[in-house]
């Protein structure tokens, strides 16, 4: 595509949203507007972000819509950066050409638009992949998405699709939208700090940008703006640590995951339906679903139906629905594989209290990878962060920065086994179980001098 | 209620729940823990502060659940305050009893919890009332709020009650929840402010608290504090003119209505439910629901319902339906009375374009008064603001401060007539509709000179 | 000056200053490195931009360097918006032409360089003009600033200090630096609020920038951006009552003008150097000043000579000094002219007490005119805010604006009698004068009753 | 001091001071009033905080006396949490007794009073001790600040000094104002941030504040807040690389040093005060300087004796003065031991351009230790910081933490070589040496060939 194309796509007056993190978010293509004005787009607006974040930072109920209009606001001044400093006069120069800037806010723009209702979730439980949604999503002709990307060149969707999936042959673009320092998680980074309320995410974005610059095999970043770099790497350690892994989030996660596989076995068992008919569920419990059923779906969808599931027959239906619609979270203890004998132990006690161990107790596992340098023979090698020193040459972030290097290459897991929340409060537990006093206050007790043992 | 019960009601340890605009809102009785873990207040966090608001400003996401946290910790530092400063020693002394601590801490976490989803649309569609509804969710005793009240004193709950309803003698206690310059407004203006991104909601909230103190009547604040209390004032006035009022939100406020409105005739007329019953809705059509199905409804349900509808056999419906998911506003022309017969023209154009005026159009305003003072004869009297001067005089506000004074008592008004977008583009127009081009070309240009006229 | 010569003296690559209002400072042209390494501009970093005010608000101990940087960089915000958004193609068709940039840049950078050592009250005392030594200082072919800037062209100063002295024929540019909503106050409302601590300067910059734009006659803003222009209105009003006329920083004032009242009184005496000559001030009592002698005075080199004056011969220079250096401001009452005899009578206590009237009390005001529409007869006329509507037409602001309205024309003007603190404080009082104690007790009790009618 | 006492102590009304960092300082004590109402506390307003660091951030003009303040805030803060949530009921239970409230609070206030002009750099020319001046600021009776604190008791002087000092038995208080984590290092971090204008000094201070508790020994830190404590110290560490090591300021402190060294020599070989006598360092390069000597010096006192000195009849020492007041900072090499020789020969072609090497020329470094755990043996061994987990048992956080463990013990060393700008700007260069041109350019190149290997 030309640069008089280009131009003509502009919108005849830049059009601007409001935005917390970046202010306000600038659209000058009329693609850009039609883009966000489809329906697979608006459907953003009904799927938060951090899913069950929200029950322990009630601040954080964004959705994904603003995350990603975040992301092609940052895309756009890298490469409004790239197209004042670093403007490519050749072809093999290894600097930027602006005939891409479309291509990449699109993908920017776009990157997230397969995300599911409580996406890991609903993707353990119904073996669906976002990703590869998202490819459907740009690439299908019955989506609007796919026409409005049409419009510019049949093959552009295909192209769209490339960068996110990381085959483009330009990894200037591929790294802007996904590699370790991107426009996806610097948004996300600040937004979720914004929305929960917490400082841990906040990075001075505005020297990062500064300092990138593009180069033949990908993006690096000047060494003189080296401790920004360095900083958003502990700021998303932080994140990790105090945000995204916290127990109680985890917790209705667990509840929900657990409701899901009763729904599961009760459609499968005949006995979900009797009532009350999850239409929009169906066709992913029969695994039939097509890519106009998962549009379908969205957070709210589900929240419904559980509402109408407070008063279904089955007894651990209702009683799962009710922890989640009341926040209600399971309890949980962190553990080593050499404590799995006292797991089996606290397994024991519940199921002695009556319940059903397969939908009361889970095991789970956070994990994180908070900075890694490219290793050639891993499973899924990591694009590694390239400091650019002032004789041009480049060096790997964690040779240069003590900080990195400290949590570099070191995943960051945590494992845990949920419970429900009456094993730690003797009243609720006194009230709730159907057993003799004296038995319940044996098990009570003995559960609480195996939870000290952690 | 003695003060050693209220130390017995205390937790043992504090608990904090982080909010990005007071930092983190502090629970200390076990009674205000246990109100917000019933049902009935965790059902806020699925209902939006804004309403269709977040449609204009994507970031303003956020529930009422976190705005009641927000105005419960505000009334909890004004209880700390005039607890520390002033502090009363006899029961005519005119100074703050820390006894009416709770019901205050209460009625300030309690306030809301009647309203309904997208509530003031749906209260005129369906004549419900939200503030019946709070003392009704507060005193009805199958609610867990009223069982958890209850439990202080069977008396309680209804003394929260008449807070809410401004009939509790100490009026202290009400101006601080409900008064011109309250807990209430003092949140959702720093909050609106901070997840819509704008800077018009902010003011000195430190500062106001510092000088607000308690005389026999109510509520004054200290003349060195003046200032503050106009800015607060004057950044309340901006917040209407500037996000409650704006166009767009009311543009898809006017197609939710239209689409209600729609629905309800469909009900009436029994071509709703032929493929799929809304359940939940039901009673409200009939006229017939009860507390509970108030309860079971909210934000995500309606738009479930809509999600259904999007292939509904109602074209009208189906129409509405698709303008309010996918985010395709009205658009509407501001006018005065004297401009009825443009607006009289106007709706023949849409008219005689095929459309359904009743569906189609709608005429609507948005009011506010900024700020009054006390008019006794007036039909809802406001209570006004005192500043209390240093010789212990009390004076009114608007006598201050003359910013105050060209706002006060003038109502703002914005009355608009909202239409169909396609009337203002032309290409959408020229595709929907079903007229021989000429014709379509004849209207959309009548309509375009006419427009200009306002 | 042709486009390529400005591209010469471009900067190979762009300088950044870190600023806590603007985040960055950006240097793009050599010729503004030069200017602010000049010796003349260095010397702004001596100058506090709010004189006395940091005696009240502590924080507020910023320069008039960082506020000559700000201002520098809104207006090159300005120019990059002009010229991405409103290019001049024709000598008349109104719009922005870039080749005016660098002079735009010099003078918003310069405007202040001529402001001296606690400057109003300075100027008052010694009967000097900021604005003049400015117009000097960028034409005077000694400074280095009038050096650096004759590079570009010998007839480059004068046209710089044309636009400061509001004489340049193209009022685009002189309405950028001086109106009554220009990068100047616009940087020192929001540096003043930022230092201060305060939240009443704070407006939206980004929104008010992008709605500017550039007509025949000069600046206009979009009407869809008047509540932003609005905002900076009210705001500008808020800090001349909450922190320009504070009482406090007013009554440091006072005493600077006294102590140097007293100083040029013993000079003309022969009594104030004979332990210590104050050099650099010896000029301004001569009246026989240099370029040069202003230029090496600053706040510090005045505070410097008063930390010599601590234990000067004259007591009445002693007293006023150590009130100055410790923080000792005169109290002030705030009057009106009917009430000149209540201050006659304070004055004849405050002599009756021992008291030099002359050194000891001052009547002095504070006077601002928040916003004012264009008055072709008045004394200085101010050029008004205009507002475009949508169809072109202009506007004046406080017909749109009913807050703006309300304060515009009127004088905000507070006068005030200023004594000694000890006339307030009983042991301070009893501790200080010299007379009986029953006569002391008579004088403050007759003081404490004639204040209280006020 | 019993409880009654205090309250007698108590301002009828609290004070408030407005801070940017901390929104209002409150002052309750008439003690902490009068003491700020000190000549020697006043005087901190006349040394700015960070020395030659507004140099290179030139926001960063803040001084010692609002710093001062915020630390008496922080210690406030912690004093009130402490009595709220551990107050002592024994003598023995190693909780808070609030009697230590006042001379902890007054410890916090006068902590630097001190200090003195440009701290660091006087000290080390004229071997002053900013740490024993505050103590006989504290302790000598001619002080009034001695006076103050007498009137609570003739011992409490030396009670407060024992704090500063650390041999105070209760090592709660001394840990308060000075350990890794006190409240002096949280609010200069946080206010050096604010000022500045970068994000590294940002941490949770409201959630650090939470989670400190008193022990036995010490203060300790809830193990749920260990990620807060954490955070602090990354901060920490990043603003000595971002902020306090940058080599521009060190530039500036280096002319500084080496200008004051000039004036010693000049001093002892009576050349420096023929035409002025700066009589208020005199003292000083005689080395018998009194306390009130000390006190009447400031930032200030220096800056002017510089403008003097212009044009002194040294050209050393014109030269070196010039170079500061109009801030053109030596430039720096960073080097190791091994590269000693490549200074020798950088030294070489300096001493061959004319320059005299003591004083154009200055080895350097800067040293910082992050955080380190407790060395019984070290020379000074540091308090570590202590974790309590939720069982009661104390862990040091380097064990607790990957990230801090990652810097503990390390110290961050910056040795600098420093020599004039013009030895790498080639324009500057030729004009300023007096050597033939081919000479002056055999200079400049060798030079800029050797600084390449660096």
């Amino acid at each position: 595509m030309n640069p008089t194309n280009i131009e003509f796509l502009n919108l005849n007056r830049e059009k601007v949203i409001r935005d917390p993190v970046h202010n306000y978010i600038h659209i000058r293509q009329k693609i850009i507007r039609n883009l966000i004005d489809t329906p697979e787009f608006q459907r953003l607006r009904r799927i938060k972000q951090l899913g069950t974040t929200s029950f322990t930072f009630p601040g954080a109920e964004h959705s994904r819509f603003t995350h990603s209009l975040g992301v092609f606001e940052i895309t756009q001044t890298i490469c409004d950066n790239f197209e004042q400093n670093y403007k490519s006069s050749s072809s093999q120069d290894g600097l930027w050409d602006d005939s891409n800037r479309l291509v990449a806010l699109c993908a920017a723009l776009l990157h997230d638009v397969g995300h599911g209702a409580f996406s890991h979730i609903f993707e353990d439980i119904f073996h669906t992949d976002h990703e590869k949604i998202t490819g459907q999503i740009i690439t299908d002709p019955t989506t609007q998405i796919n026409q409005v990307l049409s419009e510019i060149d049949p093959k552009f969707p295909a192209e769209v699709a490339s960068i996110i999936d990381h085959t483009h042959p330009n990894q200037q673009i591929v790294q802007m939208i996904s590699s370790q320092i991107d426009a996806d998680r610097m948004d996300y980074l600040l937004r979720d700090a914004y929305f929960t309320g917490t400082d841990y995410g906040l990075f001075d974005l505005t020297r990062i940008l500064r300092v990138m610059l593009p180069y033949e095999d990908g993006i690096a970043f000047l060494s003189n703006g080296m401790h920004a770099v360095e900083d958003y790497i502990v700021s998303r350690f932080q994140m990790y640590q105090q945000v995204y892994f916290h127990p109680a989030s985890r917790g209705m996660e667990a509840v929900l995951i657990l409701l899901l596989r009763r729904c599961q076995y009760l459609y499968q068992h005949e006995q979900l339906t009797k009532d009350f008919s999850p239409e929009l569920l169906i066709p992913f419990f029969e695994g039939t679903f097509t890519l106009q059923d998962y549009l379908n779906l969205d957070d709210q969808v589900i929240s419904t139906y559980l509402i109408y599931w407070r008063s279904h027959s089955d007894p651990i239906l209702c009683d799962l629905v009710n922890r989640f619609l009341d926040r209600n979270p399971l309890k949980s203890v962190q553990y080593h594989h050499s404590q799995n004998d006292l797991i089996q132990k606290l397994s024991e006690l519940i199921e002695e209290a009556g319940y059903n161990l397969k939908y009361f107790t889970l095991k789970n596992f956070s994990k994180d990878l908070p900075y890694d340098a490219y290793h050639p023979n891993a499973k899924n090698p990591q694009t590694q962060i390239e400091i650019m020193l002032p004789n041009g040459n480049l060096k790997e972030l964690s040779e240069q920065s003590p900080l990195v290097k400290a949590i570099a290459g070191k995943f960051q897991i945590d494992h845990r086994f949920f419970f429900p929340r009456e094993f730690l409060r003797r009243d609720e537990f006194m009230a709730k179980t159907n057993l003799t006093n004296s038995k319940k206050i044996a098990i009570f007790e003995e559960f609480q001098r195996i939870i000290q043992l952690f």
